[in-house]
């Protein structure tokens, strides 16, 4: 077997042959086992790559049912009951899987338990309310009628979400797999030992893949066994009594159950996170880069490399965070749907490998008779291929039952397409960058650079019931989608950043896109004069503001948009309805008008309306604006309703970013005018990337290095190379 | 002349034979003069009641022009600039109408004027700032680079809004007219004598019509005189000096300028009102009906009727108001554009006669070459039919110039049908009310009775710009006019009554309309969480919500809508959107879905989602939910999305508080099952109103009062009654 491959692939037992005749045609060089799959005898001795998966908190499951104390535990808040009297009786786990979650009788509910008043928030004395361990039930006393309450009580997970799933959605069997918390001493050097002996045990690896290290990922289940709340990026799982000790004698206070469960909100990645939150997640990161960097030290000790798969129990293992590189690990693999997650993959520090996973997995939910799997895996791989233009991708793979695969034959050669054209990528593009138009843009949110190229939700997300569950997909704003293939530098900043360093020299545009009140668009930061301050200084001395949806709102001083000033408009939310409304005039001699296809798409109505009178507007829907310009000082503003993605909205973004930038009367080479051809040129090989991103013929007209004209035509989904 | 019609008509110097023919033809029984007209001597003669318009704030020019000090005065916030250094100037007039606006230079800026830095809401000390009267200008020191400045500044109005309304749209010739403010005692006094003159040199007159009292509605002018801002309602308009220092003499506090011009808002009515405006507006009510009964008074003892047209200086004297008895008005006008306006001027206290002055006014706006006045005439007509049904209505009338509506004779013979069914209402109902459903329907909102019949203006208004705009329409939330005609008793309450008086024993159902943070929700009003334990007993008991838009809207202890536990619902406001969409089901065995037309319109997407398993949902966007229902306790909830009027959404909320009344499996005699007809019952006089409101032929099948099927057939438009 070859081992010049780009490529990892599944195995599975009894299709040998299978796996063999597709590692050629698709260019693989490294084969791997996963949850559902184990390597054959006669693959683990093929002259390649052997990964071997590694959920260490999963591994040992006669350690987690002798050990009830060391499962994973999280707060859960009981849903409001009503008192109708008097009294009332909570049964904190009604509404909640009782396949999933028990009430935790290692953590005394007088301690580590809450009961509240959620009419009034207060928190209601313990002496008022007790547990009766036979019922599992609080009694509460001296309630006040037709007011709500809520006990927030300390679960264990006596079965993995991820186990849970496979059972429920792929009908894997099998017992039900419980998760184990290395926070607790004596279960974490039982894991090592597993560990060190897992090692010996397993001299045919090369590369140990860990799926992940501590803590999963958020999700709830409902008592129908039914997702009721899922967050990719929450840290609602981190919980014991033991860490919540160390907490507070390392930070100098304690934190609440409230802290946790958040009124019912559970700290959703999408909210703008509290500084106590912020403090548990830094607290929650140093303990797994700690335990993960312990392990990656044996597999190197052992002669192994190491891969982390960005997914399952990765939380404070996030690849964007500046302690990710203490871990040492040698790959980073994402999975990977579109390109605002191969960005997330890629654009992380360090100098890891880049492996993409893509999707769709070879499960029988897409591989049915009846379904094209190609659809779902073209739809994806034409958003992943500009993405790839802007920063480089070392290594693909797939997930799945080959076998499965290699029934649909139209697949097969799909994907012996796919990675053809990703061999050509990593050979004329040497693993080097592309140009990029001069100057950053900053993308500024609650989270800055630990959520980078995190595609941020959008209220549209929860009325949006997704084809297939588990597959991650966000409707509503998808901006970072059009960003995500477009030829600039881009960075993810916070409001800390901006308090704390001001704002970069080199960054030319700030970027703030979300809805009200979300971690996104910033929510409360807002409300920090000195915020405001920071961004008219920096867009009055040259620079570029893109406010997107609800840029910089939060109710206060007579502004919703608190950059109103600079955008130049105002949202009705109500309080405004009085002014008059005039009719909105569009200033057709704008350069963004000119540059309008007609087929851009901008969303919803924006409510959002004119409040000077030098705006220039640029699109409106009726009377909603959708587009704007403005200028500011020396520098320059824009307002987008929103920007779902689709190639016609990348290319506006683009030239929204030029405007902003100040660079729409200079020539820059290898920039395409064709919403739907993307180019990149790639200075170190002298090569350039030319992809069409339709099922139609294309032509492209381009400026080479010395400003001569070139033009270029496409057949449909063409990705060609000029040298 | 008769002296035995229904209807007031506008006179018009040189066309008395015009006048005298519609006289006869429409079966008036008065005239009228106005703003526009003067009665000519030889109607004036005539034996039917002759009405005179006074307007006595506007009726001594040269009185006004003497006494700057007595003009009306407001306070407006100048337009916010951003300090780009250490020092900023403020221009206070900038961006508002030269011509109708002036400084006020009776009032000391420092003792009458505030500064602010909007960017951190704090007055700026007056040692930091001075006036420069030369330039008009205030400069700030000391300012902090990229905040905010503005200050607040007492104008003088030196052009009335009417007449610069009529100078600029109807292009009236004349003499800028300036208003009178009666709060000092010198003007107060010098206005009555004048009226005491006026009554003396008007023999003729049998009916003074007050347009109005003291005080106009809020309209604000941009520098390009085009109205920016208008609040039918605003008592803005209201302030003096010396007004405020007797309301901190009564009070205890002083008003500050920011407690006026709040932020820029105005305290629009659509807005949550503060104590502190609140105390405001019964300061000024009480000052204004002491003023109008003092003019009554002289008009009785001259022997004359009083009638006050409810509009132009009517602040302080609206009619639901419990004062506004006090004032001893004889006739109660007001300008009637649909159902809503109708209410407005029927449903408040006191045994005045009701006249109703239709729109549209004859003006060249409407009645020009190629416009069919008709149209809108009819349009209003439709809507006003089913209200007149209601509540009993005494008089109509119309204004403008007769000799332009003659040119339309096809508008003539509209308005004779229109008088001729008019007056068989009269003879029908003999002013006797028609039969309600049991249960009495309360809507409750921050303003309650004192704002009832007042159409809630929704965000939609905004976007709106209406084809004219001297005619208030509303766009968005139009329950009300989908209410004004169905068979139910209704009372606007607030929630200082349910506060202070808990929810009346005969209240059956309790409507909560409106945007989120408007009076109409109610806004902070939902934080109190006894106004929460008061609706969740009201409908525990047996008691039915209706909840539209954004009912108990207020973002608090983990809801948005804070009686989302009687409604079993929650919006989507950012906060919760990794709580998992699943899809909707329609509930479609409850008697609302068998209830629907499939014709109504539920507006805009709502972005609400159920949160309990027993709700039953009638109807939904996509996942947005429209139309739900659900039992708690005894009682019932309903949530709509949205009901723009129309004929489907007035039937379908027929059913729905039936429903909520739990009246749904009883038996209703004349109770109209067809959309498009709508049928009264008059206990009374034992006769029965059927009116088609749709342009095609509709049957209707009505139980009578032995519960025995009767069935009737409408022409398009039909007015028929049964006895």
């Amino acid at each position: 077997m070859q081992k010049k491959g780009h490529m990892t692939l599944p195995v599975e037992v009894g299709q040998e042959e299978v796996v063999l005749d597709l590692y050629k045609r698709w260019q693989a060089d490294a084969l791997r086992d996963s949850d559902g799959t184990s390597m054959p005898d006669s693959l683990a001795q093929q002259d390649c790559d052997i990964y071997s998966v590694m959920c260490l908190v999963r591994a040992d499951q006669d350690f987690a049912n002798a050990h009830p104390e060391y499962l994973h535990r999280k707060y859960l808040m009981s849903f409001p009951v009503t008192a109708m009297g008097t009294s009332v009786t909570l049964s904190p786990l009604k509404g909640y899987s009782a396949d999933k979650y028990e009430l935790d009788d290692d953590s005394d509910p007088h301690t580590w338990w809450e009961v509240r008043n959620r009419t009034t928030n207060t928190v209601i004395d313990k002496a008022e309310w007790h547990f009766d361990p036979e019922s599992s039930t609080v009694e509460v006393c001296n309630t006040t009628p037709y007011h709500e309450y809520t006990v927030t009580f300390m679960a264990r997970q006596v079965w993995d979400s991820v186990s849970m799933y496979n059972a429920l959605t792929n009908d894997w069997k099998g017992p039900r797999i419980k998760s184990l918390d290395p926070y607790h001493p004596a279960c974490r050097e039982h894991l090592i030992k597993h560990f060190a002996h897992w090692l010996e045990t397993h001299p045919n690896t090369s590369v140990v893949r860990f799926t992940t290290f501590a803590f999963l990922f958020v999700i709830d289940t409902g008592d129908k066994n039914q997702d009721i709340y899922r967050d990719w990026t929450g840290y609602g799982e981190t919980v014991s009594p033991r860490a919540l000790q160390d907490f507070e004698a390392e930070y100098g206070y304690a934190l609440t159950p409230e802290d946790f469960v958040d009124s019912g909100y559970y700290n959703g990645t999408y909210k703008v996170p509290s500084k106590r939150y912020q403090d548990w997640m830094t607290f929650v990161q140093r303990f797994v880069v700690d335990f993960a960097a312990e392990l990656v030290k044996m597999a190197h000790d052992a002669g192994k490399k190491t891969a982390m798969f960005q997914g399952d129990h990765w939380i404070g293992t996030e690849p964007f965070l500046k302690s990710y590189q203490e871990i040492g690990l040698d790959i980073n693999i994402g999975a990977v749907e579109d390109g605002v997650a191969l960005r997330r993959l890629t654009d992380s520090g360090g100098d890891q490998i880049r492996e993409a996973r893509f999707y769709p997995y070879f499960f029988p939910d897409v591989f049915q008779a009846g379904n094209d799997p190609v659809i779902e895996s073209m739809s994806n791989w034409v958003k992943i291929r500009r993405a790839m233009l802007q920063k480089p991708l070392d290594r693909i793979g797939y997930g799945g039952y080959l076998s499965l695969a290699n029934q649909f034959p139209h697949f097969i050669d799909h994907v012996t397409e796919i990675s053809n054209e990703f061999g050509k990528y990593l050979t004329q593009t040497q693993r080097t960058e592309s140009q990029k138009l001069p100057g950053k843009i900053a993308v500024l949110n609650a989270w800055g650079k630990s959520r980078s190229w995190l595609q941020n939700q959008a209220r549209d997300q929860r009325f949006y019931v997704p084809p297939r569950p588990d597959v991650m997909e966000f409707v509503g704003n998808n901006l970072l989608e059009c960003l995500a293939g477009l030829p600039f530098d881009v960075e993810f900043i916070s409001f800390d950043d901006v308090r704390e360093n001001g704002i970069s020299d080199d960054i030319k545009v700030i970027i703030n896109t979300g809805d009200a009140n979300s971690a996104w668009s910033g929510g409360e930061h807002w409300g920090d004069g000195d915020i405001l301050v920071a961004l008219r200084q920096f867009v009055a001395n040259g620079g570029g503001l893109l406010g997107v949806t609800d840029p910089s709102a939060h109710q206060q001083n007579g502004r919703f948009f608190q950059l109103g000033d600079i955008l130049g408009l105002e949202k009705e939310t109500a309080l405004t309805m009085g002014r008059v409304a005039m009719p909105v005039s569009l200033d057709t001699e704008h350069y963004l008008s000119k540059a309008l296809s007609g087929r851009e798409d901008f969303g919803n109505n924006s409510y959002v309306y004119p409040q000077a009178d030098d705006l220039s507007v640029i699109h409106a829907a009726g009377q909603h604006l959708a587009l704007t310009a403005r200028e500011y000082g020396n520098g320059r503003a824009s307002y987008l309703a929103n920007l779902p993605y689709s190639q016609e909205n990348a290319r506006i973004l683009q030239h929204i970013l030029i405007w902003l930038s100040q660079e729409e009367t200079k020539q820059h080479c290898w920039l395409s005018d064709n919403p739907y051809v993307d180019v990149a040129y790639y200075p170190k090989t002298d090569n350039v990337a030319i992809v069409n991103s339709s099922d139609e013929k294309q032509e492209v007209t381009l400026l080479n290095n010395k400003f001569e004209t070139v033009s270029v035509t496409l057949s449909p989904f063409e990705w060609t190379w000029l040298n």
